[in-house]
């Protein structure tokens, strides 16, 4: 190919996102090539100051500025009622749905023994450490559902258990298999508030 | 959302992309959210090397990092004859078809009475410099196969047909309406080598 290098190191770079293909990337690149410049360079900066301002929460592990995520920093939030997570990315379609006012813990994972990723791999002793001093009533434990995320909630469920708090799952309506990533809100919500005990 | 200001920063700058909408903005976010610092700065100095340094080649009106693009640069380019694109993305799915060897013209745009582009809009004049002053042989036109384009290579064919250069355009094959950037490498490549005197 023929592109200046350094069109060329931009095309590459852009084809290592995910689900941005050789096409898709010369779209893009040309984009940022014919804008100007202003445009293009705050998507620059957006990238260089999330990467320097993001971290994680020290209490849930979710995606953060400051010590604590904006939601466990909320004095709105009920801190009594807790969401289970794999990952950060599945909280904002949870909160979009607006049917779960608490707090969450993002685990980092799922259990997955055939990739040997145990309790120890995820940020299991930090929940146990939020509900033995916490005043908390319920734990949902929204993991993916499919087998990594079942294998997940039920572990989970066992172990909270005996600490007589309330442990849930959302309810079916979620289609198994998938990503909750991409699950529509009125489903997710309707499965949220339907959640039973497990 | 309860999304920190900055990912939500990044997220807007996402979704300004071509073709990027909410969800494909969200997955790439938590892809340079979660890739290592390295690769995801990579990107960010991609995007600020690309404004920094192309410009227009001062020939062809290609992108180019020096006065001249690599391909007007070359020793290896036929200088008789020129392909005439309407825009630089359209270069290099005529490279990747890899039978014309020869040189180009950018013209910027395509002529359109409808709105308002007319010839002094285009690089229609240094087109003709350049045919004044070079040893040119032939002239491909290589605008898209849609009205703007046809009307584009017809009004060049009547300029340039006086100067005894020969004319041709890209055969048939090339699905009519359709954008030229997108045409498969086999397609494209035939109606190159099928090209016909207009």
């Amino acid at each position: 190919m023929q592109s200046a290098p350094s069109i060329q190191k931009l095309l590459d770079e852009l084809e290592r996102l995910p689900g941005i293909g050789p096409k898709s990337a010369q779209r893009m690149a040309y984009y940022i090539l014919n804008t100007d410049s202003d445009a293009a360079l705050r998507l620059a900066h957006a990238i260089e100051e999330v990467k320097d301002t993001v971290r994680f929460c020290t209490q849930c592990f979710n995606y953060a500025e400051a010590d604590l995520c904006e939601i466990c920093a909320s004095p709105r939030r009920d801190k009594s009622a807790i969401c289970v997570v794999s990952e950060p990315r599945d909280i904002p379609p949870i909160e979009r749905t607006g049917v779960f006012d608490g707090v969450y813990h993002v685990l980092g994972g799922a259990l997955s023994p055939m990739e040997g990723i145990g309790p120890e791999d995820l940020h299991v002793a930090e929940l146990m450490g939020r509900l033995s001093s916490a005043e908390v009533n319920e734990v949902v434990i929204a993991t993916n559902p499919n087998i990594e995320g079942e294998t997940t909630a039920t572990y989970l469920a066992r172990l909270i258990g005996p600490l007589g708090i309330l442990v849930t799952r959302p309810a079916s309506g979620l289609p198994v298999g998938g990503d909750l990533e991409f699950a529509d809100e009125l489903t997710l919500g309707r499965a949220i508030e339907a959640r039973r005990e497990i």
